[in-house]
């Protein structure tokens, strides 16, 4: 849990809610599913924001404020094609103190997504986790493929679903075409690699087959921050709405989580997230059902 | 019509068989319709080529041979992402006396495709065309955008499809959603814009609607060479079989283009769509079905 200061080339915001836990929460709420979060915050957090998330059913006995502490910040700044960023100020803060405690009655969950963050925090939690039937769902990214190779291979190893962008595939399995770096990710453990390329959708690899999985074309991106963490969150919540870790409702699951984070862009921060009605999810699930539906008569 | 010599990271050929109108009569000819090609050869260009050519069916009446000419010779290579390439050598030989004739049994054709080559010579056919009911489809490409603008621009305005890649989408219209660079496009003339995305599919924008068509992740792209030709000539021939201009059928059109050009792209230059099979082609067909199918419940 965090707070960015975002600019894009259409505004710039001061402190806002952010960190991938708060979008992921945000997106799995959405869902008819218990659901907590795990994570780190400062006696600096606003009490409104605990709030909003608590008022959405999120349990958050699992987040722990330290005293005195400040929370997480962030502060980035888009380039003109958006695709791109720049890092203008980090301050870890309590994030130096993090050392994650799974409540004990989320420890039988059965489904277990570790958000994008230092691969020894994402091992600390699944070793506190102890139920038998789960499914473990890891978000990652470039920073931790770059210094932290080693602690993140035994993660990987340990989890059912690696969600990545096509750029660290590539970059972790030294892979071009994403097929081959698919199967390379496979024997690295999960049994599902979901590659993410953002307006050109996602592929979910399972079992020798692909699923392609569009992006909604829109015409104005306006922040890109908590995309993927409003995918994955929105993945896994509708999963575990449904109770499922089968294929076809991991399909479904990632329409759902492309569907959420197509709102995640269309607004600052968490802002979209926090006013989607159940109707508007629905318009735009049939949006995505009609911009990929298709008639073929065999020659 | 053209002679290729092509450097890929998996190997090299001499002069083969090439251009942009083998590549389309290739692929419309898996269709079952009447097709002619308008091109230009010179004294050079093989028998057995025009042979394989004439066992499939296709017209070359309008196929004018030069006296004394050479045939269009290109040669490039392609750099390891196959993305990009580089190229080595273009004569353009008899093109430059290349005055297109549209044999006058084909006046009347319903579907016109104007192949990637001098808007000039693209307006040269469209003006010798006399039917009525006609939908005609322009191909361009980045070279014509940036030296031939005005004509190309004329050109555009009197086509119904559009096809284009995304780079020049926004190289066109300097916008860089593509959902912003469609509209534009739209307003220059076209009923119909596809902007193909190589690797990530092509999007069908109509009607203030968009199709999203997926591409078939291949583990190899061997060489890239006639991809878009191949996709273009299989969307026109599968229309012209259909004789049909409907959107639903245009979506199926894109399929069958996108299953031509996986095919296209696997083995050196024209081998894979003279080699193809209807069986294999029905096999890749069922592929792309399956591998963008999935199930929505709404929330």
């Amino acid at each position: 849990m965090a707070y960015d200061a975002i600019e894009t080339p259409f505004g710039k915001t001061d402190k806002i809610l952010g960190g991938c836990a708060t979008y992921i929460g945000l997106a799995a709420s959405q869902f008819h599913t218990d659901c907590a979060l795990v994570s780190v915050i400062g006696e600096d957090f606003d009490k409104n924001h605990k709030q909003l998330l608590l008022d959405r059913g999120i349990d958050l006995t699992g987040v722990e404020t330290i005293k005195g502490g400040k929370t997480f910040f962030w502060s980035g700044k888009y380039h003109n094609d958006l695709n791109t960023r720049t890092t203008l100020d980090t301050q870890l803060n309590v994030l130096t103190q993090f050392r994650p405690v799974v409540p004990q009655h989320f420890k039988d969950a059965s489904f277990v997504l570790l958000g994008n963050l230092d691969p020894s925090l994402q091992l600390e939690v699944l070793n506190q986790m102890e139920s038998k039937d789960r499914l473990v769902i890891l978000d990652t990214m470039n920073f931790w493929i770059a210094d932290y190779r080693e602690k993140l291979d035994e993660v990987i190893a340990r989890v059912d679903v690696l969600s990545i962008n096509d750029e660290e595939a590539r970059m972790l399995t030294e892979e071009h075409s994403l097929v081959a770096a698919a199967k390379k990710l496979h024997q690295m453990g999960p049994k599902y690699v979901i590659i993410k390329k953002g307006e050109h959708g996602a592929l979910l690899f399972y079992h020798e087959h692909v699923f392609c999985a569009p992006a909604l074309p829109l015409e104005e991106v306006f922040d890109p921050t908590g995309a993927g963490d409003s995918f994955i969150g929105g993945f896994a919540g509708y999963l575990a709405q449904r109770k499922s870790t089968a294929v076809a409702d991991m399909k479904s699951a990632i329409i759902f989580g492309a569907a959420l984070a197509s709102f995640t862009v269309q607004e600052f921060g968490t802002t979209a997230l926090e006013n989607l009605s159940t109707p508007a999810l629905n318009r735009r699930l049939n949006a995505f059902k009609s911009l990929t539906e298709f008639e073929i008569e065999l020659q």
